[in-house]
């Protein structure tokens, strides 16, 4: 095998990751900044589909009418050049003091009132470049103490804020839906939406629901300790999937960033073989950080390594399903007991009161002593993804 | 001020609480048990006004249909002689090894059935003792290993279950409505719907999504790391806050179930100021454990605490809710502000997009510059935690 | 490769983790107590060269001396009759209630002198089975409250246990060592010495420091967020690797023991790494519970998995250590430059401050400029991991 | 009360604590450079009694012998006039590019050998401005995989490091001795020495243990989930406290810097009584970051609350201490039977075992029935702290 991604692999980049300087709260930048028309070309060039944006990641803030336009033009022609697509923008509302306490939740009513108009600037500018997933991390939007945020009132804020914007590309035609990306905490002490739970319960109070999904970050998950695998077939499960973002992470500490396949590797795994599994078809988006450490070279390492195992780990999970030992075992540990359902068609209570063999006829010290064969169904895939089978 | 419970107050204790007798993964138990009977009788002398169960608290798990009826009626003489209600029950399906690989989620479907037959059951006694919400804590919903659980057919089951539940309350018209309580892990390696965020949205797919709250622990949620009365906020601002269960955690560990106002106190300040502002009007159930270093007494002694901090706590947050200076303090940081909407009534995309003054006339870098007086705020909120004011 | 282990490979187990009957703090025990002689001889089976227990494993706390004599005896038969060893042995100082607050560290005088007595006794025992290590894992040693323990007190009574047992085995003539067993949490709200670094530390102000290491397991490390590579290479480096407890953790959360391999796979790559590459020649010892979720044959798969894994992993660090073009990487990325003192041989502070190239003529802009190839390197690592290359 | 500090308090602060211009991983600075005179003379103004640095703090990297003269001139005449001293100092070895690798650990020996003449250029400084104690934090000594550092040959090089600036700082006759900082990460994914353990336990393979100490960090050790209070407990216990960082944080994340009193108040409350109790006599110093939210006087109101919580928290230990009721307590709890050694007065392990009264007429049984009141212990606390007491 050769793992040389390909453009039907889907793979797509943020400017913002391979373009990353390598500021951090304590150091200052290591690298000198990448113009994102090198950067389109490099992605190309290493097999990537997509690259996807910030607003001042293309269009710095200060930038006058025609800086954009031609930024924009260049950006569009570096596109074109490549072979390559903008799957996804989203708008930076985080950088910038002004967003320093939060954009659409900001106690400042006319900190608000701009973040929807930045906003809804880069909406226009992401459906003129063909994108249809519009990422929404509200990073900025929480607090470090109690009484700073009344976030029954910030929630109602930000549903007020989505509900304009969904508003928006309706009104405007764009087909184009929203991707909220949840984060427990970093920049903010406690950032709303933490998870991709609170995330998809958000989603369910909106105006209009099916324009909105979730775009779970590896790592963010990760930093609450959570089961990446998990919450994303909760995201499937719900029909919100809508983005996805892939990286590393190495526990529960400040956001790493790593490239797809550092930090938890089996819970990398568990992951591609989750969406692969379950026929996701949007991007696999990383949104990584090459280490500080890394030289210009040294960037283009750890994005080819993002999509290097990407493609090795899908390969060791569709073995690992092909695997007719492995189907056994799954059988013994019953994960063909659980698709089925727990009521016969059209059961009711009053029914399943009436059985005598779900209950009263029931022996549970018997039923609790059948061993469920995880440990040996793990193992076949420790085994799997090691490549030490076949 | 002696911070006396009285009935107004609504604490509520489980039985397996005070009733805990010490047995740890590492340790024998170190109480001996005690009797329901006498669990309500000191906890109404203390000043709770309601005692909550498990089907098994009451009734052990073999009892015979007349140790059953004993029991109850025993039960509900001290419940009467103590002036007690019964608010919640709720079913255990944890303890059993029939439940080892899970209740509505085991993989094995006979456990499945049983598992709704033994809830059903103690719903019918929940029902016949007045409570009025019905916890439900899936312990044993998760996994260990990657393949063990399709966590989307497992999701699958749980909403099978709980539609069936909440068809049956209905078929019997009974007064009950369901509160489900997340948590991350322990005893799983990972739990399903691990946080309030992942519980609400899952109430959203339900059949009867009105009869489905949740019943948050202030414990499982630190246990992710997560801000407490955010996620309780965010319930509240759902609509969806029907139980809580309150205790004290320390961080990031096992599950600690310290008495309430031990492990984050400010986090404890920040809850009660929430409940109490928001006219949350349930039952304040406390779901600790008396370490397991305390003889009888010190379980009376770790009770006590619970109810006496939640009214040290109350009376704090009141008086800096009522405190002048607060209220200036907050509108100097906007929380006003925050209050109001951020569009104009009936405001459109369009226009907001023709305010000049949102964006084109808007100077971000002057209002960057605004301090938003968040650390004075919060050391008032200190100095009234702490007793130093007035 | 088949990866049988055989005894060269000095994989031991403790007869409590085979033994372990599934019981949690939320449930009871799914399988029936295993005995002693039986998991000798499956172990042996399986390729383990050694088995190592707590007092208390062997012998029942409340066993006559006669019944004492006999399971020793049966114990040792069954030993020869496997051709196994006790490589280790260790005392039972946390499951009985008069534990509950410490053993060397508990304010009861009375139960800290009977802590000593448990463990002399055992060290006998130990003594004449031929171990050469005695663990002491102090997982009572802590507490809940801040009050209930003075921690410079407590630290002075475990310094005292320890240097008595110091002297003990040295009267006694034994050939054995201590290795203390460091833990963060749980069962104690918080334990001493919480990490390999504090024990570490404690040992220097032991009277025998010699006859104490530490014997660190992975997952404790791990419930701190900590590296356990880097915690292990500094035991190493202290020359204090007395002793390792193999398994595997899921990150920051309850103690769950799962074999060693699962959890983070990455860190147990770079540990077998560390452990070759050092000439560590102790056993490798696996302190696992095989999930409670499985019967009695899944023990087994669980404990092979646990040797499986790490003659995998060691293939894999050896593979990775001989590629060519790993040396290559690891001299682009400085490891030689590393290993090579920063002073010249017997330059002094003065010598130094006289080279103008270190600092007058040195160019920091230019030397910040060079990438350390870190990505590349670690892309390496995982190729190996995964079996991608050669 | 008042809690105005005084001289007496020995507060001091880091001038790039209230100097912090809010710049973080994901924003730009919000507030403009603090010269270090107008810090001199505010933190005077607030009560504190010392000023700590970086080299860069005081210096521009880029500085010219003449600007450099300048600024220390002027820096010395703000003291002067606030009546300031300068406890402490310490190294900048992570801004620049060039220690993106590590200062003392890099592996490129250049970077080396310039960290180590960097920093007995600022030791020179620190000894003229009559500083007593020169803080060593290490946070860039670390890697993020695993190949990237031999940590054994890091330690060595760290050694070496150490040994040079003890040789050093002995040659030139300085009063100054040093402590190191741990952390356990951030921003390194993983810092060598990440504990107060692992800190203590590297000293003693110094060449001159006794010039090196500790310098923990409340919110270093708690982004590890330890105790704060147990950790500085084992470091008064070893002698080694030489310094203290006071700050606040929420638990296993980022690095928040919090005021003092902020975040785990509990631990601050033991901390403080610790401090007090164990008759720590160097400076309070304060290494907190206001809040990137706060404008410049926010800055003086976050500065001004590290001192005061500082000040509550010592009366309500104080108080603790004295309270008639809470000595009686401790002595139920059985503290006072801590503090008295467990064996008698040249007790041999020969003497203890022939006293059947430890073990052969010693009650188990009977023993682990005694309550420990460790809950009515910490109510009493919690009461002081709350100031609901006297």
């Amino acid at each position: 095998m050769t793992y040389q991604p390909v453009q039907a692999d889907k793979f797509s980049f943020g400017l913002w990751t391979v373009g990353w300087q390598g500021r951090d709260p304590f150091g200052d930048a290591t690298r000198a900044p990448l113009d994102p028309v090198d950067a389109v070309r490099r992605l190309g060039e290493l097999g990537a589909y997509g690259v996807t944006f910030h607003d001042d990641d293309l269009i710095p803030h200060s930038s006058t009418e025609a800086e954009r336009t031609a930024r924009v033009r260049q950006f569009r022609q570096a596109l074109d050049s490549a072979g390559m697509t903008v799957p996804m923008a989203t708008t930076n509302l985080f950088t910038h003091p002004v967003f320093k306490d939060g954009a659409f939740t900001a106690n400042d009513r006319s900190v608000r009132r701009y973040a929807l108009r930045k906003t809804m600037r880069n909406i226009d500018l992401a459906a003129e470049l063909g994108a249809r997933t519009y990422v929404a991390w509200g990073g900025r939007e929480g607090s470090e103490s109690g009484a700073a945020k009344d976030v029954r009132a910030a929630l109602a804020r930000l549903k007020e804020a989505f509900d304009l914007l969904g508003e928006y590309v309706t009104e405007r035609g764009y087909d184009l839906r929203f991707a909220l990306e949840p984060k427990p905490n970093e920049p903010r002490g406690d950032i709303l939406l933490p998870t991709v739970g609170h995330a998809l319960a958000f989603i369910e109070r909106l105006e209009r629901p099916a324009l909105f999904g979730v775009n779970p970050e590896v790592g963010h998950e990760q930093m609450a300790g959570l089961n990446v695998p998990h919450g994303i077939a909760q995201a499937l499960w719900a029909g919100k999937l809508y983005h996805i973002d892939l990286n590393g992470q190495s526990g529960v500490k400040y956001d790493q960033d790593l490239r797809f396949g550092a930090g938890d590797l089996r819970a990398a795994f568990w992951l591609v073989d989750l969406l692969e599994s379950a026929g996701y078809d949007g991007p696999r988006h990383f949104d990584f950080k090459p280490p500080r450490t890394e030289g210009p070279e040294g960037v283009w390492d750890s994005a080819a390594g993002c999509m290097r195992n990407y493609l090795i780990l899908r390969e060791r999970a569709a073995a690992f399903r092909a695997d007719p030992e492995v189907r056994e075992a799954l059988r013994v540990s019953g994960l063909d007991e659980l698709a089925r359902p727990t009521l016969d068609v059209g059961e009711t209570p009053t029914a399943l009161r009436a059985d005598r063999a779900a209950f009263e006829d029931f022996d549970p010290e018997r039923a609790g002593e059948r061993g469920m064969g995880f440990e040996r169904l793990d193992q076949l895939a420790m085994d799997h993804l090691l490549g030490v089978r076949g």
